[in-house]
């Protein structure tokens, strides 16, 4: 099977839904066989998630945030990250939220990759950095309806856990993966 | 910080949007410090995902499929995987769409873990299973509008691509983490 043989075209989209943080859109498409079908897009901000590094007592830890999750009605321990602003870099996005979120400025800060968080539902993109050279700057900076508890945690702790609560959040798993890239056990 | 401090709790609930494949609702919360908060989260089906493993001509290797995603339109490399039907065992989930996707049946299938794909929009959960002794059944089973193409790809290739084209999905880099926790490289 050729790779063409898989793609689809969009004809038309129109705007169905559209609230503060997200729209929701329908798409007509032609398959590969030149049906036409009707699809659900999803459309909202790109994110950052940064994974911190620093030396602890112990050898290497993550720096996580505790934070109750609205969509699952849970705790969840989390690597910091957000809404990417418009027209934000996305580096100075990554070293934003960490800083707002934990109070730790990140002298060396690169790109370990990129995804889609839902690709069949969502149009957007995750950007993962690892933040390293880590500097307290002071106090988190939240919002009036953020509460997060700053957590230090090793990365072999972070493993063992990853898949269940607190542990629960999947683009978390997704930046894992790109760490043990970088740090093979 | 205590940990009920971070939690919220939910006093009205109400749909404000449904099509045929999600719905949107309108959560009101209480704060911690019990102010009232507006939330929207998008209320969907489970979904399954199965890392295959099957012996190839240079060792282990992943079955995978390529498919078009119609949210960030664009080609795919993935675990199969799909929705979890109402009332359907999670095993026997994962099972049948690795038979509909890829042909094969797997004699073994054990659960990783779970994620929630999105838990500051989304309630919903995705189970992450490992398939080893697969057999092969005879053809793939796809809905009139999914074309995926079948597709051999060593682990350590997978761990390379994860977070660039075509290995975009980011549920697929959440499984990756926890094979990587069972077969360390």
């Amino acid at each position: 099977m050729e790779i063409n043989s898989l793609e689809w075209r969009e004809e038309k989209s129109r705007v169905i839904f559209d609230c503060r943080i997200f729209s929701i859109r329908e798409s007509i498409c032609r398959s590969p066989e030149d049906e036409a079908r009707t699809f659900t897009v999803m459309d909202t901000a790109d994110w950052a998630i940064v994974i911190p590094l620093i030396e602890g007592a112990g050898g290497r830890e993550f720096v996580m945030v505790r934070q109750w999750r609205h969509g699952s009605r849970e705790l969840s321990l989390e690597f910091p990250g957000g809404v990417i602003e418009k027209g934000e870099d996305v580096f100075e996005a990554a070293r934003r939220e960490l800083r707002e979120e934990t109070a730790y400025w990140a002298e060396k800060i690169r790109k370990l990759g990129e995804f889609r968080p839902n690709p069949a539902l969502m149009s957007n993109t995750v950007h993962i950095f690892l933040a390293e050279e880590l500097r307290h700057t002071g106090a988190q900076e939240l919002d009036e309806d953020e509460f997060l508890e700053v957590s230090f945690v090793m990365p072999q702790e972070v493993l063992r856990g990853m898949g269940k609560a607190p542990f629960v959040h999947a683009l978390m798993g997704s930046a894992l993966a790109l760490y043990l890239r970088e740090y093979p056990r």
